[in-house]
């Protein structure tokens, strides 16, 4: 079972609709600051239960639980047909993010509050070696991760080679790539995102049709991982929505 | 005295050519990780001092230094009109962060990281109720803290008034402004980020000239305050370097 914690993601999850179990509240909590939570809890017939802090802590050992937690049924994951399906029948160009192992939970989790923000239909996760979304993802998130579908998948390079089937251009954000400012962004579009140390593993990076760069003037010249992921989507929204394509 | 910790922060604080009164190198770490950094430190006349992990530990609670630690001179703030002849004499018309209450050192070192690799001239931060760049922001900046000029100022309203003196306009994020995609964001700006949890103060607000938006489409519709920064840079970047104006 997974736990939200914070007055911002248990706001969130409440209003997305999630099923969550119960509803606990730390005793002496200021009843200003959650009367919203408790009231939207009880009016979705939820229990609201009060319990010593301590029992907060525990429950949420690393994350700033501000006296509530909500018992969530697990977090369900997406299965890639069903991604597919809702992305193509939306009314804007499929947009899904693929994470090459992306570690860190605060990464994973900028990355879906941006993508949720920013209209991407959904991110892709493999099974193995990253961060899943567990609590710390979620209140990273912001809440993000209860409306945006999270897909994991076993064999990334499998993944890719599917959706090259469904008609998608899958680009690589990669510092070797052509600037994004140069490239059409406005078909169905999958964008791959390396770890932060290392970038796109090597059989990712060949199987991608493309690779896309941010153009820099710095001396350093690395952006984190999700600062990346978020600038690339916004190019996206703009070549679709703002702009007529114009590459020069 | 400033300790710089983390092989990346080091190497970046060596090639810099910031003044570093001693590197400390953890006895027993693996010498090819540290080869390049100790090699550095060498060619540039620092001295390179042996010691205990535990000597590490202790100057470095908080961030995790891979077995190397550099003690700098302390970081030097810049003043205001240093930093405005700075950004006159550049080749790109001056692009200046003024943080309005960023509290979060991870923040503020992710957004020093994207305003150094993006082309901004430098940050300015408040004297108060601020994150100052410590240990954590220089190593949440990936080093870059080391190469863009940092301002501190004491009266946030006052520079504002001073900056639009010399010819800027100040713009602040803020999801009631105008989509960034229609706003000339090519002459001389100051942009202005507010707090992680409430946006602009209301009289750094009223003193904007414009307020700027990044078009959002999701349900949770808010943005990590970094990437907020980080996108209208990039926006920034795109107007100025790869299109000619063309509001719609």
């Amino acid at each position: 079972m997974v736990d939200v914690a914070g007055r911002q993601p248990v706001l969130e999850a409440l209003r997305s609709g999630q099923e969550i179990n119960k509803l606990l509240v730390a005793r002496g909590t200021k009843q200003g600051a959650l009367r919203e939570i408790v009231a939207l809890a009880k009016q979705r017939g939820i229990v609201v239960q009060e319990v010593d802090r301590s029992v907060l802590d525990r429950l949420s050992p690393s994350v700033n639980h501000q006296g509530v937690v909500a018992q969530m049924a697990e977090v369900r994951y997406w299965e890639l047909p069903e991604l597919l399906a809702k992305a193509a029948h939306s009314s804007w160009a499929p947009l899904l993010i693929i994470l090459d192992g992306i570690q860190d939970p605060h990464n994973l989790g900028a990355i879906i509050r941006s993508a949720e923000a920013l209209g991407a239909h959904g991110v892709i996760i493999p099974k193995r070696r990253v961060a899943a979304v567990t609590e710390a993802v979620m209140k990273a998130s912001a809440g993000a991760a209860n409306h945006l579908p999270v897909c994991r998948v076993t064999n990334l390079a499998a993944t890719i080679d599917a959706l090259k089937q469904e008609g998608y251009w899958v680009f690589g954000a990669d510092a070797a790539g052509e600037p994004c400012f140069r490239q059409d962004l406005t078909g169905p579009i999958a964008l791959v995102i390396g770890s932060e140390g290392f970038g796109l593993s090597r059989l990712v990076r060949d199987k991608c049709d493309f690779l896309s760069s941010i153009p820099m003037r710095g001396r350093v010249n690395s952006l984190n991982a999700s600062v990346a992921a978020s600038l690339l989507m916004l190019e996206v929204v703009r070549q679709r929505s703002w702009a007529n394509l114009d590459p020069r």
